[in-house]
């Protein structure tokens, strides 16, 4: 497909079919007799079983396969702020994945309000509706309280897929791209340039990991402690990252590193940079549609490996490998939360869809499209979940 | 169908589905094309036309054909205060009605919450992901308040089925009734027994089609100006119902009236009640599932024509006459509201499905499941919805 006429082809699409999404039932209602099953008056012992056992919603409704797809419109793939209306195409294809990769029901809800306190009242308040909370392109910093505190005031799964679903991706990608250059038993030094949503969440995710020489650099500069323009995400990460407290720019993070990982903006690294870095670097090059660095300008400067999030060039680091899988595995296990080690679990799923037969320079990473990935992802995560039950109740 | 075994069969059909709603895509993905189409890069366009006019949402993401069905479980069919899982398997119900019966994609929202502002919050702020809202099982007198609100604040339509539709229904069935009694042009007097949000509603509406003596009777007595139990609902009725200031009880307003409508419960009509009534007197015994009186005692007693809530007995008042057809017309008159015209246009939409030759004291109304009427009254909802937007512009 040529680029140029995507947009009219894109658009003309979504108006003949007037958008993506659809209700339909699963079964019939042709005679008063389907009508009394479905409705009155049989529904009524279907409602006094879940009156009488809230559980049995899950099984005897489809709020048991239900994921909202929750956004104030903030932060809107590389569009920004463009409001709840705006965003309801992206929220509307992400329903479409989630039915495709893990038949999750997934349904957009596209909020009036970016006030932090009420979006959290909204999505506690729809506790009832939905089995999982898929929260997606909602600024930074609000992102990250609004996830903690529904994280710790609802029963059900919640993820900022923006944050955790890159992270998780990009943990896959990088682990078989380690392979490739022979470096996965060996401390490596990572620096990710961007320091919002997505960058800090890579930074925990990858130290969980046990990848922990790590230098995030934002726009203002190198984070290291005492800067004083840094915000309080940025004051926790420079606690753990930045070993050697460099200062300055992204030149001077990153002399020396094994891994760039840039989810920052376009063009913002340079072949120079590549030249300074160890021996067969790793770039990731995750700005879109236009990357830090182009693919073959990187190759031309030494890299190894170069992973972008556009689907021209080889290594897409897609979200879409990651979070059908990770709701599916998680509302299989009856989780309560996604915990950093079912993140773990899924980037490892991801990663061990390619066979080490598979696995080159220009495949660290399944195709988006590769539909063994939610299924690996989703028992990964199912399997992490039982683990951890166990675990909890064990020590309990 | 035998009522006894419904319980079982009801309840092991939503076991084997998992309930009954589906989130389907309209279109397939199955190539990195499809893929570019329906999600990055290709929907940013599709997003960058709804910021630049915000109305494109309606044709080009499925907003403009989505309805929230809103409830807090607060009164759940017969079944009263049930909370807002176990007033799921209703919601789904109904979404496969307006699926069925108007092409309207519903989709559920049970609330975890009773407080009116924050229920008209929440619904306000989901503006931008539904065309329409219907307002569903919430308990008399907040039920009021939140359509109130939300009918000033919101700019789609609103509609609380509990009380509109039934009207609606009552209003169809009745204007049939009274042809085949032949009262159909001259002065009649109603008893509604039931004051809350239902009966209300029928008053309201069926003084609006020029049928205004009308009695309201609650559990404490006859309606009238002056008591000292009336909630300010019922002030408010008090001013235009009664004429005659009629104190006391049913027996006291039943006398020489023409037409019963009770939204009560079981058994609260006597065949002596009806004994008192005017010649030919029309029994609508809503209450379900068991009525004020059985039919078979009705017309024991002299009843002319009865209707019930049942599917069981001929002439069920049944809202799923209404409520598809109306969101139907009002979506596709791009309506900001449901007026009272409105439900008239589909209570007379209702009634015309059956022809004169149809019309019998065994069919006042059309069979629930019968399809004509979700296409006739959107045609009536939406001429009438056009017709009022002439009238105001040209006043304007």
């Amino acid at each position: 497909m040529v680029y140029k006429n995507l947009k009219d082809e894109a658009i003309e699409l979504h108006y003949k079919h007037k958008g993506k999404l659809e209700i339909t039932g699963k079964m019939e209602i042709n005679t008063e007799d389907d009508l009394s099953l479905v409705y009155t008056p049989g529904v009524a012992d279907v409602c006094k079983q879940i009156a009488d056992d809230p559980n049995k919603i899950n099984t005897l409704t489809s709020r048991g396969n239900m994921v909202g797809i929750v956004t104030d419109g903030t932060a809107v793939l590389g569009l920004g702020n463009i409001g709840p209306k705006a965003a309801m195409p992206v929220m509307e294809g992400k329903a479409l994945l989630f039915k495709k990769f893990a038949n999750i029901d997934g349904f957009p809800i596209c909020l009036d309000t970016t006030d932090v306190d009420e979006i959290v009242n909204i999505v506690k308040a729809m506790g009832p509706t939905f089995a999982g909370i898929n929260l997606e392109d909602i600024a930074a910093p609000r992102c990250f309280e609004i996830e903690k505190r529904l994280k710790e005031e609802l029963d059900i799964p919640v993820f900022h897929d923006d944050q955790h679903g890159t992270a998780i991706v990009v943990l896959a990608a990088l682990t078989n791209a380690l392979k490739v250059v022979n470096k996965q038993n060996r401390p490596i030094k990572i620096v990710i340039n961007g320091a919002g949503a997505a960058g800090i969440a890579i930074a925990k995710l990858l130290y969980h990991a046990g990848l922990t020489n790590i230098t995030l650099v934002s726009l203002e500069g190198v984070v290291a402690k005492g800067e004083d323009w840094l915000n309080p995400m940025q004051v926790e990460m420079a606690e753990v990252t930045n070993k050697d407290n460099v200062r300055g720019t992204l030149k001077d993070a990153i002399t020396e590193a094994d891994v760039f990982i840039g989810v920052s903006g376009p063009g913002a690294l340079k072949k120079e940079h590549i030249q300074t870095m160890a021996k067969d670097p790793i770039i990731f090059a995750l700005a879109n549609p236009i990357p830090e660095i182009y693919p073959e300008e990187a190759l031309e400067a030494g890299a190894a490996v170069v992973a972008t999030g556009r689907s021209d060039y080889p290594n897409q680091v897609n979200n879409l490998l990651a979070f059908p899988g990770i709701f599916r595995g998680a509302i299989d296990a009856g989780a309560r939360d996604i915990t950093t080690e079912m993140k773990v679990a899924a980037a490892y799923g991801i990663a061990d869809v390619l066979s080490d037969e598979e696995i080159s320079k220009d495949k660290v990473i399944p195709n988006a499209l590769d539909e063994r990935a939610g299924e690996r992802v989703a028992q990964a995560v199912m399997s992490s979940a039982i683990q951890q039950k166990k675990e909890t109740s064990s020590v309990s």
